[in-house]
């Protein structure tokens, strides 16, 4: 199954993606495609039902995260080799783990923000998985059993932030609209093999992210089972797991965004995003807002 | 206002300390404490009751984490000049801000388990601040108004995984039940002066920090403006504010958790907490864990 969620931010509603690409309203078999209806077995009341038997969703209807009320967004640092290497960094020893604020996460066709002053904002495409059922020293063996689907993440950071103010990641990674996620949270039997599939960035329509999932370090059932042994995975957590080479951080000269920026990515199998790149204005706090009530029930 | 939740992990009931230190059943007037309900005027709605009016709540109820269905729980590193220095860090610039699990929250009283092999299980005691309202770009001179109250939180580490495990700190500070939240969310109104508390924290009933939240390096209002310029903070959103000199760390020679070993914690006004030290045994994806259910609605 591809699975959306379409509406307005904090109103999605869950859909279906049918055999010709168009959405159809799931809200009369699931409330929401989120943590909480992930654990009340929602993928298998959808899993029953024949997509064609379902509404057509209004045209036009903006998407949100594929996934709700996300409850810990977890993220893997330096899983592609190369992409370490542009870093500067050594090929890490065990998964480097660091986390990107729930209050982050966005649509896939949403306006990233630039923070407030920010001059250092930069992309990753990866490929995100959401976790499907509570996981706790899970082994590699049986890892994938807890996984809900996969889709894309921008993992959208800002470096100065990240880098140069001291501490941990923390700071550069969670700020107001840097997670993207969608176009579809698309479940495994779709993906004949995860660790292959390529995916690419452009920013303003020049290529900057060429790989392959093929190169990662950590692989998807070594990273949910490792993630488990430092913390309980709860349904719809959301581990993204790293980036392949092309960041504008690791350019000569180095390259970030700046408003007005494009930024359109995609991963074979998973679906597309686009991102125009903001200037942040005024508040945040006002309901219209993407953002809000993403992250709370 | 104290207020508290009882009952079994993931059904825990709201309630208030009455005048006499007993708790009253508040489940009539609101259906929990947590992000969801703060975010639709909890606070208010109990400011309006007499609670001696409320029934009593049965004898010997466990207390749950005093804040359900965080959303977010951030932690702010070496905020006390004593405790930087006892690790050998200098004393940061600007706040350090990290992340524990929201899987990790359990009640204050609730036992702490050691994870699988660990051998550097360590404590702090720390004063936590619960979000009121959604926060962002505030300013330090508004952050208060974005406060719905503070509790006691033991920011229970794992300093090999913290420090020796590659990455950043997430490792260390997520594992489950490293979060004891309570026994009570104290409102404002309560605390006189929250920069002028004393805190301790004994093992086994010998005294291992001895502190003053008087020495917090960056002030409430300072933190709570600073972490929303980097993310927004939601509702029920938890940041605790670092930890006084003491911890096992920093100790020569360093010591640190064993099973059996008894925490027990407390800062002035806020209440006290005790745990138990358990070696990891089996499961903890069974329903009876107290870990279950406090993070998702």
């Amino acid at each position: 199954m591809k699975l959306v969620r379409f509406g307005k931010p904090g109103c999605e509603k869950p859909g279906l993606i049918d055999g010709n690409g168009q959405i159809r309203d799931a809200s009369s078999v699931v409330a929401d495609i989120s943590s909480v209806t992930l654990g009340e077995g929602a993928l298998a009341r959808l899993g029953q039902v024949d997509a064609t038997t379902l509404p057509l969703a209004p045209a036009g209807e903006r998407l949100g995260p594929c996934i709700g009320k996300v409850g810990n967004f977890v993220a893997i640092g330096l899983n592609y080799a190369d992409h370490a290497a542009e870093t500067g960094a050594p090929i890490p020893a065990e998964p480097i783990i660091f986390n990107k604020a729930p209050s982050c996460i966005v649509g896939p066709h949403d306006d990233v923000i630039l923070p407030r002053g920010s001059q250092k904002g930069d992309w990753e495409v990866e490929l995100a998985i959401v976790i499907g059922e509570r996981a706790s020293y899970v082994g590699a063996n049986e890892a994938l059993e807890f996984v809900a689907g996969y889709c894309v993440c921008n993992d959208v950071s800002e470096r100065e932030y990240q880098m140069e103010r001291g501490g941990t990641w923390t700071k550069g990674k969670g700020c107001p609209t840097f997670g993207p996620l969608g176009p579809w949270l698309v479940t495994p039997d779709e993906i004949a093999d995860p660790h292959n599939l390529s995916m690419w960035l452009d920013v303003n329509s020049e290529r900057m992210q060429t790989g392959s999932t093929r190169t990662m370090i950590f692989n998807i059932a070594q990273i949910v089972s490792y993630v488990s042994h430092f913390m309980i995975l709860e349904a719809g957590d959301v581990i993204t797991t790293g980036t392949p080479p092309g960041v504008g951080m690791g350019m000569k000269p180095q390259r970030f965004l700046k408003p007005g920026d494009v930024m359109s990515l995609g991963i074979e199998g998973l679906g597309e995003q686009r991102q125009r790149v903001m200037a942040f204005e005024g508040s945040l706090l006002d309901t219209s807002h993407p953002g809000h009530g993403h992250t709370r029930p």
